[in-house]
Parts: C-alpha cells; structure tokens; sequence
C-alpha cells in the first residue's frame, strides 16, 4: 500500500523540475567525462539554471535542471515577446513593466518550455548555454527532456477517450502544454476528421445507390477534397493568430550545419553574412532528379515485379501451392520495401544536407518534399499499376508474364500450369477494388497497431541492449552497481520514474502529419473505386487522434514545445493530391464506367481519345471549381481573422493619436480657407502687382479674394445669357 | 513675329495655375448657373485655393485655380504622407518636422496634382471642397484638368523620338510628371518593347530555318511568355518600391455610387459601417455567366457568320464580282462589330454597376475582366475558328456553306457558280497564315493609325458641334459673343491655349495597357503559325511607345497623376493568355505540323487522341516550367528588394534601439548565472529546507551551487568507474 502511495505520489509532482539531461559516460574515459560534467554544469549555471545531480541508469547521470530565480525568466520571456513584436508575429509591443505584460498575457507552460530549452540549446553568442545533445563536444548529453505531468496526461486521455469531437478548448490545452506545433498537428487531423463525416455519409449512399465508379461520387469527392484543403488553409490562419503564431514561420532560425563559401557584406544591413551560392545550391537540388527516378526506378520494379508474380501465379499458374505461393510477392514486399525505403530516406536527408540549407525552414520543406515523393511512390504505384497498366493493357502482358514462371517452377508440376493462355484471357476486374480495400483497410489498422506496438519492442530491446552493455562492464570488474542503490527514500519512486522517462523515444509530429496526408491521398484519388473509404478513415481517425495522443503520454518523453503557425510543406501535398485526384478519378471513372469492364463491356473497346477527353474536362473543371472555391472561402470572416483586424486596428489608432498632436500643429488647407477673403490676402496680391510685376503675378491679381471672382463669373454668366437674349433653359 | 512670341510665351508660362475647372451653363437657367457658381467658388476657397475666373469658350467660363499658400499644402503633403506610412505603405514615418520631412523628401509634381486633385473632389467630411466633375449638384461642371507642361512635353517626345531604349530615369520622369499608374503602363510596355527582341530574333531565325508550325518555336515561345509574365511581376515590385507605391492598391477608396442595404457595428472597430450583403452580391455576379455567353454568342455568330460567308465567296462561288465581293463579310464586320461592342462594353460596365462593390478596386478589376472577355472573343475567336474549325472540319462543313448562296445570289450567274464540289474540296492551309498576320501586321497599323487620328476627328467634330449649339443659341438673340473679346492682351494667347485644352479628351491608361495585353495574346496564342510576329510587334511597339506620348501631350487633357502599384487586373489575364497558349500552340503545331495538312500530309488522318495527348502533355509541361520559373524568379534580388529591406531593417533597428532601454533594465538570465553559486542562495536553500520542508524544496536542498553538483556528478563517474574497475574507454 505504502509503495502504490509513493508511486502516484510520484505521478503527481515533478519536484519543480524543468528539465532533466541525460549524461551518458558508458563509452568515455572516466577523466574525459568529469570534466565534461563540469563545463556542462557550469554552462547551465552561468545562464542561471540551478541544478541537481542524482544516479542515471546504467553509466549515466540525471541533471535536474530548474529556473533559479522566476524574476530572471520574466525578463527572457518578455524579451521573447519584444522579438515577436519586432518581427511582426504581434501586431502590438508588450506592455513595458514585465510584471504587468505577464499579468495581462500570463506565461503559459509551452511558451515557458520553449524559452528554457532555447536558453540551454541557443549558441552562447545569442545568450544561451550553448548545449546541443549528441553533437559536437556534447556527444555524451543523451538527452533534454522535459518531465510528463502525469495528472494532465490522464486527464487528457480520459477526457479524449469518451468524447466524439473536441472542442477548440481542447486543442488549446494542447497547445499550453505541447506547443503549437503539436497542437497544428492535432488540429488538422481534427477537421480532417470532421470534414470526413460527409463523405462517409455521402459516399456510403453512393455505394447503396450508385454503385462504385460513379461520376457523381467523383465529382462531389473532388469538390470535397478542394473544399477540404482549402479551408483548412483558411482555418491555418484562423488558429496562427488565436495562439498568437501567426508569422513564426517567416522568423528563420540559422542551421547550426549550414557551411558558408564565402563571407561578404551585407548591401542592406552592412553586416557581415556567411552565404553559400544559390547557382551552386541549385546545382545540387538538380541531383533531386535522378534521386527520384532512382527511388522510382528501383521501388518501382520491385513493386512491378512483386505485382507482375502476383498476377502470374494467382492469374495464370495452376499448379499446387497456388494459395501459399500466392503470398510470395506480399512476402517479398513486406521485407524488402522497408529496408529500401530507409535506405532512400536516409539518402534523401543526406542529400537535403548537401543541399546546405541556410535555415531550418528550407531545410525541413525540402526533406518534406523528398520523403513525400518516396512514399508517393511505396503508397500509390501498386494501385496505380493495377488501374492503369492491369486493366488496360491486361491481356497484352499477361502472356509475357512466362518470365516469372521461375519463381514457381519448383512447385509446377508440368509447364502447362505456368503457360499463359494464348487467347481469351480476361482480367479480374475485382483486383482493383480488392487492392484499394486493402490499402484503406487492412493497411491503416496494421499502421495504427505498428505505431502503439513497435515503439514499445523498440523500447524493450534497446533496454536489453543497455542491460547487455553494461552487464559486460560488470562482467569485467564486479556486479554493476543499481542506481536506484543510493536514491533517498523520499524520491525513490520519483527517479524510478524519470529513468523510465529517460529511455523514451522522441515524438517526432512529422511522421504522423504523413501519415495523415497519405491517406487523404487514397481518399483524392482512389476512392472512386470503393466509395466506402471515407468510412473507413472515419473509424480509423477517431482511434487515430487518441492513440497518438496515448502515445506521446506513455511511449515518447514529452516533446519539446515549438511553435508554427502552419502544418507547413505538406499542405503542398495536399493541393497536389488534391489536383492529381481529378485526373484519376476521371481516368477511372471512364476506364471503369461498366462495372471495371470499359465503356462497352470490353476493355479493349477503351477510346484514347474519349478518355483523354474525359481528363482533359475533368482537370479543367476542377481547376475552374478550385479558382471558385478559393474566392469564396477568402471571404469568410473568422474570430481569428476579427482579432487581428482588431489589434491591427487599434495599433493604428494608437499612431494616429500619437500623430495628431504633431498634426495639429500643422496647418489645414481648409484652415487657410477662411483668410482668404481677408484683407491680408488682397494685399499681398496688391504688393505683389506693384512690386514685382510679371504677367503671372497680374494674372492672379485680376481678381481680389473669391467673392470677387464669384461676381466676374456672374456677370460673364449673365452677359452671355443676356447676348443672346435669352434663358440658357430653352436651349435644352 | 509678335504673335508667335506670344504663342511661345504662352507655351511656356502655366501662369502657376494648377487646376483649371472648366464650368458650362449652355443648357442651365442663367440664375441657377450663377449660383451654383458661387457655391463652386465659395467650396473651393473654403480649402485654401485662391481662384481667378475668364470667360470659356462657348457659354462657359474657366475657373483658375491654384493655392493660396504653400505653407498650408505643405500640412496636406506631410498629412497624405504619415497615412501612407499608417497603411504601411512607407517602412518608416517620416520626419516629424514638416520642413525637415519635405527637405529629406522633396514634393514632386504628380504628388502634388494628386493631393490638390483629392482636395477639389473628396467629400467634405474628408477634408477635400467635395466637387465630383460632371455628377450630381456639379453636373455643369466639365472638367477639373491641370495644365500641360509644353516644355516638358517637347522635351520629352524629341527625346523618346531619338533614343531606342527608355532608362529608368525616363520611366522615374513621367512618374514625376504623371503618377505611377500612367508611369506603370510605360513601364510594362518598355519591359515588353524590351523582352521582345528575343522573340523577334528567334522568330526570324526559326522562320528562316524551320518554317512554320515548329514545335521547337513553340517551346521557346511558351518559355519566354512565361519568363515575361513572371519577370513582369518581379519587377513590379520592385519599381513600387522604386517609386515609394509599393501597397498603396490595398488603402481602398470607397466608390460614391455604393448603394449600402443595412448599417451594422464593425465588431472590430466599433464604427458604424455600411455593408452590401456578400450573397446578394454573388447572386447578382452569377449574371456575368448569362452576360459571357450571350456575348459569346452574338459576337461569336456574326464571326461565325462573316467567316462563312468569306470562305463561301473566296472558295466556293466562281461568278462574276468575286474580287470584290470577297470583301463582303469584312465590311460586314468592321461596321457591325463595333457597335456591338460598345453595346457590350456599355452594358457591361452597367453589370458592374449592378454588382454594387465597396470600393474603386473591387470595380474596376470586375470591369476588366468582362472587358477581357468581349476583347477575347472579338480579338481571337476569328482565328480559333479558321485554326480548329475550318482546318480540321473543313471538307465536312464546305458544303453546308450553301446557305450563304444568299449573300451573292444577285451576282451569280448560275447556279453551279455557287455550289460548292461535293466531293475534292481542300481547305486552304495558307488561310490560318493570312489572318494571323491580317490581325498581328495590319490590324496593329490600323489601330496605331487610329489611336491618334480618331482622336482628332472627334475633337473637330465635338467642336464643330459646339459652335453649332452655340450657333443656335446666337440665332435667336443676335451673334454669340467671341469669347476672346474680352481677354486682356498679355494672356490672350495663354487663355487661347487654355480653351484648346479644355475641349480635348480624356487619357484612360487602360485602354492603351489593354491593347498591349491583347497583342501579347496573338504571341502567345498563334504565334507558332507565323514566327515573325514578334518582329512585327516589336517595330509596332517601338513606335507605339513614342505615340502613346505624343497622344498624352498634344490629342489628351493633362491626366490627372494617380497612384498605383501594379497593372492590376491584366496580370491576371497575361498569365492566363500564357496557360492558352500552352494548349493552342501545342494544338497548332500537331494538327499543322505538316505545313498545314496534319501529320499524314491530310487533315483528315488528325487522330483525337494524339493531339489530346499533345496537348495534355503540353500543358503540364508548361505548368512544370511555370514553376520552376517563378521559383528561380523568386530568388532574384533586385535594387527595389533592397531598398525595401534596407528601410524595414533600419526601422526594426531603431525599435530595437528604442527598446533597449527598457529591456536593459529587464535582468537577464545569464545575470543570475554569477549569483547562483554565491552564499545567498545558498541561504536561501536552507531556509527554506528549515521552515517549509517539502518533499520538492529537499530534493533541491542536497547540493548547494552548482560546484556542489559538479562534485556529487563527478563522485558518481568515478565510483561507477572504480566499480567497474575499469576505464569506460576499453568498452568502445
């Protein structure tokens, strides 16, 4: 009872601490790493952090790390809230006394975060303590985490776990404790979720009544996707300005990589500024080029190939294992694929290195747009192949498939089983529907259950790992010692629990905005197919949302809180799922508009012409309807859009004001208006006719103040009327 | 001699008047026309203009206008300047002096013709005298114009008139002179003057080696389309910022003729605002799709029809009169065609009226695009006809030119003189040819030719129908009196001059900016056809330019400088030209790529679905490029970036430096780094441990300083060291 006790005792408080680093001295010389612990202690100390040290894991120690004294954190946090300002993310300075901005904007638990972790991780020229873990001369700093607040995290889930939707309350508390980063994460894949109720509806109508590949359904889909993606980037801005981020991204912070060619002098600011050529970058973004038709290339023929084995031996061979052989492709996919893709991402991000991005920003959009073409390719080429090479063009490969007869030739028992026959072969029009199925289905559940099960094996063997390392230190000289030997009573539990914390893995949010994005692009382009898709990722998505946020509580250490103010290079994919679903729907929808048989019952019987026709069209109308959807959803108002109408408003009549009293004392046009008619005036024109005299100055002088012209112009007026005798009126 | 000294003099002398106003009371109750005279005067001497009045041509008297004195515009200037700065049109405010900001910044002419301008017809509740030319209570007013600068004017056109390049201190000159909206349309077409020499060479080199329809032309020419557009939108910043503009398109001016539905609160700004419902107004822009395709329609038959009966005389009748009667439907269309775009043009703007938007923008963009569309279907549906109608349906719709049998039934001599061979009919492939250089050679001389003679007929024929109205009214009261009579002799000629500019037109640069958009869209749309279009374009617009300037100072009023910071509306349609012209020239070059007769020598053997594959590819291409292009276009720098981040530096510099004093006394964290290990917090530790006692505060309590953890740290590296009895180093 008394240890359950000190355990949710040690659940609820964090003992005040803001962060913990993990120094890990297993692989370094015992003097080496003294002196290390020293700097790194002394950096810490020196930016004003008070720290504490207590018994890691295995060869390792925990520093706890604290704000020594809140009244120095003010001041970096209004400082923070100064460089906002200036950098034009607040329409409006803070309030000058500290004590009274963070009482009208109080600090909130991310913003505090951000700002300590800056404050150890910054450079020490930019006023921080310098750390980077893992890198450099701090390669023994494992890690630096902030501790998980245990009761928010089982409030949070609970509260999730029973409620359908969540409100923008919820994606606010979010965003206090996560950051805006997180919290975009999570707002996305919210409106994604509510915007996906009316597909599912509309979609499982269509499946009742229209049936699959029906023009209607891939229409309203289109139009849905187009509404979808642009709203959201409505809603983007809406969410920057509620969280106060709206402009972050334009603030870049500088690649601590980055390698400069040449220092010159900045024309503008007249500093100096490291810079790389940009023709020389872009020589090395062309190399993009053949990566990609690499990536194609290679994943392609492996996905053909597979493809091309499975068709064989399920369509054509006919001999004994058919329903075991049949898995051989699947086999070979599921352990192959995976090793290539790591392959071409690690190679993508070295590449992405190479390209030298002077800025994290350019940096993360163009290993963004990499990745997202290699899983473009794993995640859409199958089904591709299927609709556009299978269908069409079916019975003119398959006789050629013979080559693959290798494959099964220890099972055939004579070769009539793997001979393709020569005519009257007849594609499966199911396969397509069974392939999207697969990929909507089967493929998100095994995804969701990868995601909550390998970072926990991950865990389980990394920590075996660790114990291995060190039981062979202890093999050498004597037992290891058990950290927790030396741990006070009172905390035991306590840094029982931050070990534990200490051998989490990182969240990264990007993996799960890809994941969203991808399966978006089922929905753009395939869903024609199976009109039931949008159920699917409907379930799918509720269980989504409160399994990633079950898993950055238990399975991750708390992520460092950063801000954005947009999901950032993947909304680029999604306009160009979106875009590309057009023309595949189409595609699909004359390929297959009787029932996967072709226009006439024959898929011989296919048109060039009509179906280019046909995406032709349907391109041009989604463009057509795209432009109009874009108008009229910048038209909507929002409180986000209000609010910063509002501030913009009032700091421009806050400079008005300071204005006007320099204003007033400038002189009016229409204050001058009334001296006219006064002597002053006529004087001076008088003067000048006597003094200087030039045809200008007599010009002027015919006329003395207005009322004088006004009569000269009557009389004109009436001399005329009375020269010809007459009222002007009768002319009319 | 005398006589011609007094015309120079009064060439060069504009007596300091700034405004003329021109008042006409032919058609007003004499006593009526006297009052409201008065009110004129009386409203502009209410705003500090001093005015003199001479008799006007005609039944009008010409009101001079100029201010009373400069110290008070000098307020106007600094005023307009500070709101510029308000609506971030300027970096920084300018200097508070008013003296000093004029100094720093001096007033040129346009600027001051523009807040003199804005002072005569804004509202009165805005500050300005609220005389709106021509509308309302002012209808008798003419005209509010400023005077020509003959000297300036001579200069300026001897010198354009001997230089083959315009500098961009030529282009600064008439921004000076005549605002930026006029300097942007010199601008965009010196840009275009200069970018077409490329085509122009390339053009005659591709005509000269590949002849017609070359695929080779038609990248190039779609690539260089592109460049230009993009390049454009480039250098259009950068000359705003040039001209200090950059912006000023989003300060919007409400129109006077919005009609408001309700009134409601800004939730924003808490001012009353009236508002026109955004649906109602959609229903009534949902009137443009009727309005486009009856245009369509109309416009589109009477070519159609014209186009039919060419074809019928030139290819099918054989009687008598064919030379001459060829000329039938051109006549036809040269007289009706006008007027129904006028007609057109007329109820278009109505439409736009119609529609009911807030402010001058909003309007005029709305104006321009219906604009573009009746210029659209006028300009280019004759040779989208002859290109994807006549070419490729020729032989089957020849015979059916029948009908049109009609039109020379009264020549015919016999009936087989006028139908048309039943079988052997070969469309004519030099036809597309003729008629891309009819509308690229001829039409371009035609319009030049009309631009300055049309002008002038109308001045003679306006003032000879003056004299006439004039006339009548002497008729019956004995003669009109010479308007001259009175003058005195030193500003005979100068009033002589003045009543000569009175009488002219109106300049509207967008008719002059529209010409150029819709020559550009014969480049990029059938350019392919006939290569040396560029260099016809290119002499054309050599002396268009010089025209164009010429038309300014001697066939137009002085226009009124007004500001702006783009071409507006016409970049929208230049890059929607270039996306056409991707698909027209990819269209042309399949369907003519044997010279006119489709790929097999005969149009008859076009396969659809090879052109739509051309084309689909050529778009996408093309929409690849578009991209890539603005990318690289994105990352050029230019003087007018530099300025503008030169001026945003220097003022975010400035707030920093402002704030620096405040943030100065704000401690730093780093502050309390030297703190941490002194004895006060020591104490304060154990204090705290004393008194309170919790479980947080004796967790902190265990080491003291930051020299205190060093030690513990390194207590822990070494016994874990020792326990192993080991170096960690041998573990690597």
């Amino acid at each position: 009872m008394a240890s359950t006790g000190l355990k949710s005792q040690a659940l609820q408080t964090n003992m005040g601490v803001d962060y913990v680093i993990s120094y890990r001295f297993a692989t370094t010389d015992k003097a080496v790493a003294a002196a290390e612990f020293e700097q790194l202690v002394q950096a810490l100390a020196s930016v004003g952090l008070a720290t504490e040290v207590r018994n890691g894991d295995k060869h390792s120690v925990l520093l706890f790390v604290k704000v020594a004294s809140e009244d120095y954190l003010f001041g970096e946090v209004y400082r923070s809230r100064v460089r906002d300002w200036i950098y034009g993310v607040r329409a409006a300075a803070p309030p000058k006394e500290t004590r009274e901005a963070l009482q009208s904007e109080p600090l909130y638990e991310a913003e505090r975060l951000r700002i300590l972790y800056q404050l150890i991780t910054n450079p020490v020229s930019e006023g921080g303590a310098g750390i980077t873990p893992k890198e450099g001369e701090w390669k023994n700093v494992e890690s630096v985490f902030a501790l998980h607040d245990h009761a928010y995290n089982k409030d949070w889930i609970k509260k999730w776990s029973t409620s359908y939707f969540l409100k923008a309350e919820d994606l606010d508390d979010i965003r206090n404790r996560l950051g805006e980063k997180i919290a975009f994460y999570f707002a996305f894949t919210q409106s994604y979720f509510t915007f996906l109720i009316f597909p599912a509806v509309f979609g499982f109508s269509c499946w009742l009544l229209l049936g699959y590949f029906s023009p209607v359904y891939a229409v309203i889909n289109a139009l849905w996707c187009t509404v979808f993606t642009e709203y959201w980037k409505h809603q983007e801005v809406d969410l920057g300005v509620r969280w106060g981020v709206r402009g972050v991204s334009r603030i870049d912070t500088k690649r601590k990589d980055f390698q400069h060619e040449k220092e010159i002098t900045d024309p503008v600011t007249g500093e100096k500024v490291q810079i790389f050529p940009a023709t020389k970058r872009l020589q090395r973004q062309l190399l993009q080029i053949p990566f990609a038709l690499g990536a194609a290339c290679v994943l392609g023929s492996l996905i053909a190939t597979c493809f091309g084995i499975e068709i064989f031996i399920s369509e054509v061979y006919d001999g004994p294992f058919k329903s075991v052989l049949v898995f051989l492709p699947t086999g070979i996919l599921t352990t192959v694929m995976p090793v290539l893709s790591s392959i071409f991402t690690n190679f993508a991000a070295e590449l992405t290195k190479f390209e030298n991005y002077e800025t994290h920003g350019a940096y993360e959009t163009a290993l963004t747009q990499k990745v997202f073409v290699l899983n473009f390719i794993t995640s859409y080429l199958p089904i591709f192949l299927t609709a556009f090479v299978y269908v069409p063009f079916g019975s003119i490969i398959v006789p050629y498939l013979d080559i693959f007869s290798l494959t099964v030739k220890p099972f055939a028992e004579n070769e009539k089983q793997m001979q393709a026959p020569q005519t009257g072969f007849s594609i499966n029009p199911a396969r397509l529907r069974k392939q999207v199925i697969y990929f909507t289905v089967t493929a998100q559940i095994v995804n969701l259950g990868m995601e909550v099960i390998v970072p926990y094996l991950k865990r389980r063997g990394f920590s075996k790992y660790k114990q291995f390392q060190s039981d062979r230190a202890a093999k050498r000289g004597g037992t290891a010692p058990d950290a927790s030997a030396n741990d006070p009573p009172e905390e035991a539990s306590f840094l029982a629990r931050v070990r534990d914390e200490a051998e989490l893995d990182v969240y990264d949010v990007t993996t799960d905005l890809r994941e969203m994005v991808l399966q978006f692009g089922y929905l753009s382009l395939f869903s024609v197919v199976w009109p039931l898709t949008a159920v699917s990722f409907l379930i799918n998505d509720w269980v989504e949302l409160r399994a990633d946020a079950i898993k950055i509580c238990i399975e991750m250490q708390r992520p460092t809180p950063w801000r954005a103010d947009t999901i950032g290079p993947w909304l680029d994919s999604l306009s160009f799922l979106t875009w590309l679903g057009s023309i595949t729907a189409a595609a699909l929808v004359y390929l297959f508009s009787n029932d996967g048989l072709g226009p006439d019952g024959n898929p011989s019987t296919i048109k060039g012409w009509a179906l280019l026709l046909t995406i032709f069209l349907s391109e041009h109308v989604f463009l057509l309807l795209r432009w109009s959807v874009r108008i009229a959803i910048s038209k909507l108002d929002s409180p986000g859009r209000q609010k910063e109408r509002r501030e913009r408003f009032l700091v421009r009549k806050q400079y008005f004001e300071e204005n006007l009293s320099d204003l007033r004392k400038i002189p009016k046009m229409t204050e001058a208006g009334g001296k006219i008619d006064r002597a002053s005036l006529e004087e001076d024109a008088r003067k000048a006719t006597l003094t200087t005299s030039t045809v200008e100055d007599r010009f002027w002088a015919h006329q003395k103040g207005w009322k004088e012209t006004v009569q000269v112009g009557k009389g004109i007026i009436e001399r005329v009327a009375v020269e010809n005798g007459t009222d002007g009126k009768k002319y009319l």
